[in-house]
């Protein structure tokens, strides 16, 4: 980091927009949100309005909830609008999990109906499962497509996928029928075809499977990401090595503290995502449920 | 995994090679490691010779030590040189900590100059630094390629790098000038010029730097990636975050052992790299060093 949170916070206060922008644009997503944590609300409402809107979501997703909360509350319909369509499906699903009823009854009006239903069937998944940490936005390809077409689909998808490092080989109806990396991709001639590239021994998890069996497999096999499927053998999701070692952090936290025989503390060690979801989300399950939102 | 240790152990002492070869052909390595580990030492051999070449060695790097000893007495000559060509520098490393003087001097005899200079600049890096545990097989770029020449270039030489997901912008005498990750150039046009897309704000640590400090900058930043540079900004190596998982559980089961006041087990919980590098590290440091090999 360049500028200390100090020089920052002078040049917010003396409204040095230019300067501040300058300065933000240099730093890492998890340190402009902990820079904006570190104001007072109305600064860091003026702050978050000031960042580049492709960059914005990402940093939300890096505040803590009470902080989603307060700016959720203050930003307008179309801001929210703009927000939710940013967000990555796990990154919602912990944020409403959190959340007072009337900021999510109001996020939901203001979410796509596919990402309504997204959100839905996330929060079905039990805690700490590998369904409840898993993201949607993944890079599906098919067995008869060439080197050269799977490239070209990656460029044209990939904007908004959580890795397209590692892709999908699925049926027409999500069946999962193997994995190819896009190191593979680059390494092969352009006109081969993904059937006879793509690893049909993947490794994968179903949804219910718990989040520690999927830390093993990431630390055994050395993981960028795994498949997540349903009972069926249909892909529903992945989940990312950065996730995974969250669960590794909590794992031991959790650990540590039975050995030290302490008292579960209420704030985890590191930030969390899977630990701060499970209170909320049935009343959010029945509603969205019941109301067919 | 389809087949059980027993079923592919019937299949070696039955000599059914067809069978065998198909069984470990849908195995992960490490798996095919632990199975050849599982049989008799004359049996693993014949197994480890059975292997495809190009998987041969990455299989080797996932045994025990004393397994690698094993083989590296058993194996010709010629399959030593081929094997010393496929292993990454780290394991390498790591396996030289360990054998005995006899093996470690007939290995140096067989592994080309270019790394022998390698594993003696290893070598030197202290314990649990970032140096120690970094790898020397990355991507460079240079700033005035195109997205297209860089794309090009990765295909190329991509093969034998531990990742081509992150690739570093290097000056010609190696000055870290910015990295950009694979996934930046798909998602750019094949006329944009590096310089442009390159990331000059790059998170990177030093040879002498902690593993723990990389450890949490990995956590921190999510990375899948860190450059590892010189006190001159030298760029001499990578650590990937698989490396980096070994490490968090390392740390954690020191940790573990502090708090729960045991006496530090000779064999960690898990299969480490870092805690068996020090002993003979210095032994052969001094070998390397005044036999000017």
């Amino acid at each position: 980091m360049k500028a200390t949170f100090e020089q920052l916070r002078d040049s917010v206060t003396s409204r040095n927009w230019h300067v501040l922008q300058a300065e933000l644009s240099h730093m890492q997503e998890i340190d402009v949100a902990a820079f904006i944590e570190s104001l007072p609300a109305e600064l860091a409402l003026l702050v978050f309005r000031a960042l580049e809107k492709d960059v914005a979501a990402e940093i939300f997703a890096n505040f803590s909830n009470d902080q989603q909360e307060l700016l959720i509350g203050a930003i307008t319909d179309q801001e929210l609008q703009h927000l939710m369509k940013g967000l990555m499906i796990d990154d919602a699903v912990d944020m409403i999990g959190e959340l007072p009823a009337n900021l999510v009854n109001r996020i939901l009006r203001h979410t796509s109906p596919k990402t309504r239903s997204l959100i839905n069937q996330f929060l079905l998944y039990p805690e700490f499962s590998a369904g409840s940490i898993m993201t949607a936005e993944f890079v599906q390809l098919k067995k008869e497509m060439s080197v050269g077409q799977a490239i070209a689909h990656i460029r044209k998808v990939g904007e908004n996928k959580e890795t397209i490092y590692t892709c999908y080989v699925t049926t027409q109806n999500r069946m999962l029928e193997g994995i190819v990396s896009v190191r593979t991709l680059l390494l092969s001639s352009d006109d081969q075809i993904l059937e006879t590239l793509m690893d049909p021994d993947y490794i994968s998890v179903t949804t219910t499977d718990d989040q520690e069996h999927v830390a093993d497999l990431f630390r055994r096999y050395d993981l960028l990401s795994i498949p997540v499927t349903d009972h069926e053998n249909r892909l529903v999701g992945i989940i990312t090595v950065d996730d995974i070692i969250d669960v590794i952090e909590e794992e031991n936290t959790e650990d540590f503290q039975k050995m030290g025989a302490l008292i579960p503390s209420e704030k985890p060690y590191l930030k969390t995502g899977v630990f701060t979801l499970a209170k909320n989300r049935i009343v959010w399950l029945m509603v969205l449920l019941f109301s067919g939102m």
